[in-house]
């Protein structure tokens, strides 16, 4: 598949900024080289950008990425080359590792992820098994796919400070389970290693965190190739104390909202964008798509109805939500015949390793397209697409995508920093409400 | 295009050390993985194979791999990505290189390998140039090559003791040029890094001193997974002071061709294998198939024509051949309809990131098929090749691959024994003949 053109008219500055980061492609490599080096990147990351033709950002940074199944097979031996860094630099000494999933057994596609994941990691030499945390699992089960694969799903044991299954006692513990609902005891004190460290789980980590770390890196970075950096990084604010149920700490949301649209329409009259400016709010903790909604002006969320409100209330596991994240919206111009498409990139340590498309048919521009129930559709970029063409047409597929692996390394530098100050930062967490 | 089968009914051996080193996957990995890592590997290499069946063994491991325009273009993003974990270790703060090929203006090959090697060093951001030794360029010359694409070659001058071009002084010297002629002036005390280290050039190399590097990792390896080292390892000797000019130095050659074979013979017997067992004869240092042949009896060495006693004589670039190499001869075993297929692996730093088949209609089984006006048909493994299938058939593309890719990193890991103890070891370098 190509990636799809833009539709907007609105091109000028996204393709002068297409520009700019393919000419500065030496420059630019070797910055995110001494920066990378400098720094423990996550084990694996998937960013989530948005592309609105004047502007390209990334606006979620999963550190538990969820979504192997949906690469292009193709990219299989280049996830597989990264992992082989990745593990080496982690556990060179480790040959056999746990694989703690999301407590989802019925998502199919989630599942489908597992498996990807195992067989990438497999391929590295690694001895690979899966333990659920789920009470529920209390022997070995296996779970066929649709694909023609199986998945076996075991119950960990904790033996001592070691977390092991029946017969398997690894050197190292994976996550793929973001702890939206906090650490479990099981996790807790571990002697073996765990990646990511646990408090890359949502129990500690915060959005606005993340992007006041974003706010350093796309400052230097836009320093770097001389460009307004508000083209790379959404304006943002946080509050803290809400309870949406009991109406509380929305004076603080509706005044943000209201700020930054004033410094939006700011920017959209220099750059001559037409379109009308609009917010996000979302939850600081938590992921999925839950407990965020679009707004466009302050009052808004003052007279949110008792729907929305419960709608905000809660996150993930029914964690409740106390500080929001007031965002401005990107737009998202690229789409697929009528859908709405948004770039999703995979990284394993500091390599993309490929990414795809979300489109969504029954959604607009301006709404977030990773929300409960949505059917996208995977589209996977192709391997020439990490190959800029530097004689070829700016807004070709490879120079796109050159444009977005760039933007995407720039959210895992962030991830990086953002986990190094977390692992000394005394954070309250979410505490456990499930196990 | 799938990898040949084998066309020999002797499978049984060769199937069965694929089958130990598929099994042996997670233990192999995680050997190479801590061997690699306590030495520094060469930046890029190729390992010529043979597998004749019963074995399977690296006869040639060439530090200045010439033919990245066989690899298939699928492969060029694993390429890009092992490049830049080679480009970060052996020079983090570089960002412009000088490329410096081998002095063929005529092999259009050659240069389109050139070109593909620039072009996987660029994709990671580097400013890289390509200078010429050859004093006939004297300035800037563009070369148009049949694929399409151009190659600038350009005049390399001395200022001091950096190695520059106009108007381009790269912080680092990669060498594609093997300095079978020796060492010239231009390149000796550069302040620059350059890689491959000098003394990884044929002026100091010796296939003797490889080899029984290789013994060594042959033997660990073989005690690592229970094989009989043979298995991977072809029988050698080397002899000095010849000279088949003058009939000098025969006498050890014809000697040891009789040794070898003799016990060859002995392990054919133990494997039940009924070919004939044969020698090669090759100089100990230099490459491209020259001061080279086969034998099957000590006498032939002693009876050898004036024809054969002027083509032992001389290597490339005119150097005189005073050393050999006699080994034993691994047939090639593997083909294509009825033209014999031998497979060459490609890796940069620790990565396997491709390989091909050479593939040569007039030449039968127990021929070198590198040989100067050769015509092979470079055939391109596909990139799943790097994707062993646990389940699936052995003997299979992929699985067979993968015993390949074992082998190769043998092979790698060898170089890198053998260039660390170069590096403190007093040769006689072959003296300079030519710029």
């Amino acid at each position: 598949m190509t990636v799809p053109h833009l539709t907007t008219a609105l091109s000028g500055a996204i393709l002068d900024l297409e520009k700019r980061i393919l000419e500065a492609m030496p420059t630019i490599e070797y910055w995110l080289r001494s920066r990378l080096q400098n720094h423990t990147v996550p084990f694996y990351c998937s960013v989530d950008l948005r592309n609105s033709g004047f502007k390209l950002a990334p606006v979620d940074t999963n550190l538990f990425p969820g979504g192997f199944n949906n690469l292009n097979p193709d990219f299989m031996p280049l996830c597989v080359q990264a992992m082989m860094v990745a593990v080496e630099k982690i556990c060179p000494d480790t040959h056999s590792l746990l694989l703690i999933p999301e407590n989802h057994t019925r998502n199919i596609f989630y599942l489908q992820n597992v498996v990807v994941l195992q067989t990438i990691l497999r391929h590295t030499g690694m001895n690979v098994r899966v333990g659920t945390l789920l009470p529920e699992i209390s022997e070995a089960t296996m779970i066929d796919l649709p694909s023609g694969s199986s998945l076996m799903l075991e119950p960990v044991q904790r033996k001592g400070n070691r977390l092991v299954l029946e017969d398997f006692d690894p050197c190292a513990v994976l996550l793929n389970n973001d702890l939206s609902t906090g650490v479990p005891d099981i996790l807790q004190n571990l002697e073996q290693t765990v990646i990511p460290p646990l408090h890359a789980g949502w129990a500690t980590r915060r959005k606005s965190r993340y992007f006041t770390a974003y706010d350093c890196v796309a400052e230097e970075f836009s320093n770097l190739i001389s460009i307004d950096p508000w083209l790379i990084n959404p304006y943002f604010a946080s509050c803290g104390e809400i309870n949406f149920s009991e109406k509380k700490g929305e004076d603080c949301v509706a005044k943000n909202v209201d700020k930054i649209l004033f410094k939006i329409r700011e920017k959209y009259k220099q750059y001559g964008v037409k379109e009308d400016p609009f917010i996000i709010v979302k939850a600081d903790a938590g992921t999925y798509g839950m407990g965020i909604m679009t707004v466009k002006d302050g009052e808004e969320v003052r007279t949110l109805n008792r729907k929305q409100r419960n709608k905000m209330s809660v996150v993930k596991g029914g964690q409740p939500v106390t500080k929001v994240l007031v965002q401005e919206g990107v737009y998202t111009f690229e789409s697929i015949n009528t859908a709405v498409a948004e770039p999703v990139i995979y990284m394993i340590d500091r390599y993309v390793v490929g990414g795809f498309y979300r489109v969504h048919t029954g959604r607009s521009k301006d709404e977030n397209l990773n929300a409960p129930g949505m059917h996208f559709v995977p589209l996977s970029f192709e391997p020439t697409c990490l190959l800029p063409e530097y004689k070829t047409n700016l807004g070709c597929a490879p120079n796109r995508f050159y444009a977005y692996s760039v933007i995407a390394r720039l959210a895992l530098l962030t991830a990086a920093l953002e986990l190094e100050k977390d692992a000394n930062f005394t954070v309250e967490p979410i505490s456990m409400v499930s196990k």
